[in-house]
């Protein structure tokens, strides 16, 4: 099945935001078993939108678009749909309905234009929004399909996970199920050395292996007749590489290590506490993004000075003289303090130089120490990082949770 | 000049990756008076690259393709551009020696396959890349132009700045430019409102709101025949701005608050510290991304339990039971005490409900305070926020900066 994705939208093409909607909707169709051949993006303009729409009528057999289907008269998808097929719009009553609530229970004054959005073309199915106002539409004609949603992202995301999905698998009649394996302190060539064999052999399930932002990814695809076959092939699969490289694998599924290490220490019932120098709080604030974090984690100190990692640690000023701040015995130490002020069951260090100045011939911009300190152990790691100072703070961060993932999954 | 964006590369369809780059592009072209008429994105297929070329040369005068120009047999480009022409790419000396340079100077060993960098379509012109090997083309044909870069974002980037908008000026053959005044603190309707004659009035300086992430941003873009004549339309603009509306413009062309904060840290000689709960580390996280923070920020505490804001930082039981951590009287000793305790010219302190637990009817999810202490004053500041907990986190620590911005200003 050809498919194209169509986004719609001035703000899009003046680059004042980016367009996320093209690679949220193409990884979750891929993960389902559709390819996207085409992604087009253009603005408020019916006469434009109704070229583009042509145009993916005569090369497409699935054509999702977003944005377009606000109130305003900016808002032209359903009138372009219905110029390029030639089907007139139908206000239909129960979602005008479902509109009139939505303002009501907001308590928000609902204004007439908003009435434009129970419009959609006759004969297709309505798309129901619960995070927003205006009904998604799917359009069935002569062997093609239209799927026109919302631009905004989390009313767009809710409507493929409940509806759009459910309905594209019915089009490919046959079941499919991915599912993701998290790699992390492994690199892309090296992790396809160790599986290659399993790489080549596979058809199905199918694996492929992603790469970004420091990660590596295996998607297992399966497809089957029954969810009972599928899930067997993707655990057969997932077994066979958890064999021969278990311990890169800090997650299934995109689950972040924050989110991760969070679960492990609420179901250790174990509590933790933060001493960073270089990562300047990135590490404390990735604990704090996940809801329930302040079951297990206490706090934290940023210890930018020397003077502060001496004075408010208690950071001994012999380890510093002796081997730097940014060395094994200072993180270790940060560690160990930080646990015990904060009495918690495992403090978590990072001192390092995250550039661009501060690196000496010894220690250059991107050495970084980690420390874990816990009643069993005083840890320390060494990372060679290569990126600029933002890059080396995001990994600092990444090694030190998964450090922690590592020594907690162990315990 | 009728203008299409063409990005390539299979990441791209599958999702794996956001495409920034077309955004990035629309961005400096539109501030540079050229508008995006479409954006197209293929993967890495010959015949459906040619084909998006094909339609790109007949319903656009500027095509600028990033992607695809890299050594392997995935990328297509070149190959594209010359099937679509008729033009045959030629190896050019000069080209090749700059990628042999590039291998040399960072002892890269160097495949056979780069060589194909060194290819471009006779008669084009090359843009160079300074920050990897794959050089940029030119290609003017039949009144159209073909402009490929590299996808890689930092190479990409460096070559529109360069190379790309000069070349482009000299299309528009007229001289432009512009200048963004950043908003915090006031809404885009109501920024509106208090000045829509101005908005009203000008054609030249042109005036856009934009808003997005919290902020509201006015672009002045002005049109000339000379740089004092810009420059003086551009001034003029923003003074009758300012004149009106001042206070709520902390940054010009996009700087962040962290940057601009600091700036005003080190001029005026001042230390600063924070003692953060519901922001969990992101306001020191955001602080420490600046290169040479080191130079006026010493450090910071989280807080998360009450048990760390007695022990740690010396906040008063009495004050916890008598108004609640989130409160103003608890947020002003935080920051005094904080200041105190790291020895800095100010401290900077929040406390909240980010969410999505923790609420009450009298202090609900969004809650928020902001303390700030210097020798001379313990301010606090109140919040409703209506996200959810990301939301409520982001937007705590902008305006925890945003007040520390303003007292530095006035100060």
């Amino acid at each position: 099945l050809l498919t194209e994705i169509i986004s719609i939208g001035t703000e899009l093409i003046l680059g004042n935001i980016v367009d996320t909607n093209s690679a949220y909707l193409a990884e979750q169709l891929t993960a389902n078993g559709i390819d996207i051949h085409y992604m087009t993006t253009v603005g408020d303009n019916r006469e434009r939108l109704v070229m583009v729409l042509q145009q993916a009528l005569s090369r497409a057999d699935i054509i999702i678009t977003t944005g377009g289907l606000g109130p305003t008269d900016d808002d032209l998808t359903r009138e372009a749909i219905s110029d390029v097929t030639g089907i007139p719009l139908k206000k239909v009553p129960a979602l005008a309905r479902n509109i009139e609530e939505y303002f009501k229970y907001r308590q928000y004054s609902m204004t007439e234009n908003n009435y434009k959005q129970a419009c959609i073309p006759e004969g297709s199915q309505a798309i129901r929004n619960l995070k927003g106002t205006a009904p998604g539409i799917i359009l069935e004609i002569e062997g093609r399909t239209i799927i026109s949603l919302p631009g905004v992202p989390r009313e767009m995301r809710a409507m493929v996970q409940d509806e759009v999905i459910p309905y594209l698998r019915k089009l490919t009649q046959e079941k499919i199920k991915s599912r993701v394996l998290n790699f992390f302190a492994i690199g892309e060539s090296r992790l396809e050395t160790m599986i290659k064999d399993i790489l080549d052999r596979q058809t199905n399930p199918s694996l492929a292996l992603l790469a970004g932002n420091g990660e590596v990814k295996i998607r297992i695809t399966a497809k089957g007749s029954s969810d009972q076959e599928i899930n067997q092939l993707i655990y057969k699969a997932e077994q066979e590489i958890r064999n021969r490289i278990d311990k890169y694998i800090y997650s299934v599924d995109d689950l972040e290590l924050a989110v991760v290490t969070g679960k492990l220490l609420q179901d250790k019932g174990l509590t933790l506490s933060t001493a960073e120098s270089c990562t300047g709080g990135l590490i404390s604030h990735r604990i704090t993004e996940v809801p329930g974090s302040s079951g297990y984690f206490t706090g934290g100190m940023v210890l930018y000075s020397n003077q502060a990692k001496i004075e408010q640690l208690g950071v001994k000023t012999t380890t510093l003289e002796k081997h730097g701040a940014v060395s094994e015995e200072t993180v270790k130490e940060m560690a160990a303090s930080i646990r015990q002020k904060m009495k918690t069951a495992i403090g978590l260090s990072v001192s390092g130089i995250a550039g661009p100045g501060g690196g000496t011939e010894e220690k250059p911009v991107g050495t970084v120490f980690i420390g874990l300190a816990a009643d069993d152990e005083n840890l320390a790691f060494k990372l060679n990082l290569k990126g600029d100072r933002q890059w080396n703070k995001w990994m600092s961060s990444q090694y030190a949770l998964y450090y922690l993932f590592r020594y907690l999954k162990n315990k």
